[in-house]
């Protein structure tokens, strides 16, 4: 920390639209174009642009964290008001801890087990025998299939459907027969589900994510596919059926994982990655295919089809050369 | 079938789960160590398989299949309680079969025929003019714009949202007009609709699912499109607009069918594979790209975009060394 | 015009399936072979094909942009039955336009406002103090979060999201920290935002769509993305956080762009495209993987991650060659 110690810090704003009052953070070097001009009263920064800070600077390693927790506390939400709202339908066998809040059209099944400190936000569905742990959040529109468990902390945000069926099929002379899916999907502690998100119930056994697992936007997690701690997912990225990943496992969006395949711990995979074999060791995997012009595409990704003629093509050449040289030497 | 006629069996579970009472299945070589430590009452599997079962086996080519029946029967849900929830909005030029279920905070607009023998579960919105055929069940949170119609024993996951606008637009010097979007989604029978699904109303004519269809989660199927009988199509992947697929396909996760394109019976398609051309063949289909370390990715996948050149310096390449040749035949 | 200017028409229909009264439209020489033979009582369509025209014509040189005119004229909706359903739950603080139709089931929270003849379709869930527009449209369970601004004429399809929290994490020794998402989404006039699709609110400035800005189905847009003027993007695409994309851009479908990247206006992104870097020049970009049969992908596709070495042994081959020439210049 440098500066005063008696400035008062009353919310958060970003480096070029902060003022009096205001604390921001430089979270990456892109935005330091920002920082020499910053109306904030105080920034929190690296050690390393401590010095080229013009205001109060809270300076720590890792400035992005730090942020993370000075908005939590400035930007608390206002405590829940308890109760269910008159237009929501609850089981009569559901029970609902006194301190939770369920909110307007939400429709609550039998048996559901609803814990202390739960917001069920407006249009929520949560059918029979699902149990929502301790703080849990879901913030509206989210839908949780029967028997669905989360845990503490959850958050889960609209539009996300829990615990439907996974898509099981045998297959009968040509017709599909449906396999029932009879597992659950559970949640650790600590999990967040973006909107949209799909994760399926497993088929005999459950689909887990484990704590602190976090999704982005409209992923597909699959049956009997196991999430490991802390791993974290972003937008649109599938996890075909029985995948196992680790913990600490980063996905960039649009990537796909084929189904009963593993990853290890700490597996990291780049956007619009297809990974098609179990992964033993950590590290980034990529198979991004970057775009070029149009015109440049068509002469060259048309090739692709025809590299294993160009590979032989080359192994011929360096035979016949070698002949040449052979040739040339005995000469 | 091998072992105890008379063995009585109450429910299913995995092969290292199972126990007193459950029958198993053994539906892929997967899943073989588990067979002999199984305490299951009985196993499902091959004829193959059979001689090393350590408990009563019921024998058949088709495991998966075999214990699909097995299951539905073992997990038959409860008949539906017939009626409407006092909460559900329903038009009153709706006509609902009295045998069916509508659940709370349902929405059922003016003209809709609900018929014998269907689940409408919590939070629908079933628009004007829809019908919803015999025993179809609509689990959860599913919208249906008007006039969409749904065959017999149609299942539609939580989340998913059928005939929607397609996205028509016409260009009219830089801003987009909207194409109106007067056709309808029609289903044949037994169409499994997966959560998150969007399915989109025809411009002019039907988007059309053929009986037997089978969707998973957070596919897009746009305006025009027409699955044919018993097609299966895993989850995110695209169908754009007008594109024909036939029967008896099945597309993997994240591929996509470019718009106006055929697809003959019996096309398989890989995980993330780009359809861009009408297919008149069956068979599989593929232009996944495989993950690799990021370190050998950064050398590689550069290259694609000179392979053209690299085919044109291996050609002169070729016509070099055969006017060496020549020469070397002349001296 | 060609043909008898009193012909009255009623109603549209496509080339094949129009009759007596009904007029069509000739968008593509695809649908050229059913113009003969049309019952039609007029087509719309290019000089071109003006000629060719069997019945009366309307001529045009943007028969889709006509087409979309007329379509619309003819298809008008019932104006809007102005108020607010009895079960819909609307917070005191809310002001309801009353020339605005609130459906069923719909949750409106504190301090919204909703501008005149807006429609706010059944099971929707609007947020506190967000603001919808003159003349916009929520067709049905669509969730809106806290702050969400939406300007007139916006068009909004079922089960999309706007305004739930971005993806934004700080890693604290391998937990995840959530950085709170303070910002909002903003739409301008004229947007069209498809079913399922997911609109982040920014982390601390907003997510903007400009005008015109129209999306299909289940597309992510993330927190602080802005997206151009009349900018069309197709379903499945996702647009990283922070990117910016230009006006008068299209995205088809399942295309990529990575966070903090810029496109200039006018780009063009072909489907499946991973767009990995800044484009300043508009133009079309491409990195499409078309499918082979797979045969041929396991020959040819294994190969990409042996491009490097492939370079290099040509450049070798080429450097032996010239030495092998200059060799036998000596000789």
């Amino acid at each position: 920390m440098r500066g005063d110690p008696d400035c008062l810090i009353r919310g958060v704003a970003s480096l070029d639209e902060a003022g009096e009052g205001l604390i921001s953070f430089l979270g990456s070097r892109r935005f330091l174009p920002y920082l020499a001009d910053t109306r904030a009263s105080a920034v929190i920064l690296t050690p390393e642009h401590a010095d080229v800070c013009p205001v109060n600077a809270l300076v720590t390693d890792n400035p992005s964290l730090a942020y993370a927790k000075v908005a939590s506390v400035l930007t608390a939400r206002a405590p829940l008001a308890p109760g269910i709202h008159p237009s929501a339908v609850v089981d009569e066998s559901a029970v609902i801890d006194p301190t939770a809040r369920i909110e307007a059209h939400c429709t609550i099944g039998a048996g559901v087990r609803i814990a202390a400190g739960v917001f069920i936000g407006p249009n929520c569905v949560i059918a029979d025998d699902c149990e929502v742990g301790n703080d849990s959040r879901l913030i509206a529109s989210v839908t949780l299939g029967s028997r669905t468990v989360l845990g503490k902390r959850c958050l889960i945000h609209p539009g996300a459907v829990l615990g439907a069926d996974g898509f099981g099929l045998a297959n009968d002379q040509g017709r599909w027969v449906k396999i029932p899916q009879l597992g659950r999907v559970r949640l650790g502690d600590d999990v967040e589900v973006g909107s949209g998100t799909t994760i399926d119930r497993g088929a005999l056994k459950d689909t887990v994510l484990h704590n602190g697992v976090k999704l982005d936007n409209l992923i597909h997690v699959a049956h009997n596919v196991e999430l490991g701690e802390n791993t974290a997912i972003a937008a649109q990225t599938g996890i075909a059926g029985s995948a196992r990943i680790g913990a600490g496992c980063t996905l960039a969006g649009q990537s796909g994982v084929a189904g009963h395949l593993e990853l290890a711990d700490g597996v990291h995979v780049s956007g619009q990655t297809a990974i098609t074999r179990s992964i033993r060791a950590p590290g980034l995997y990529t198979s991004t295919v970057p775009a070029v012009p149009h015109s440049a595409w068509g002469r060259n990704f048309a090739r692709i089809k025809q590299l294993d003629d160009l590979f032989r093509r080359v192994r011929a050449l360096e035979k016949a050369l070698a002949e040449t040289a052979d040739d040339q030497a005995e000469n």
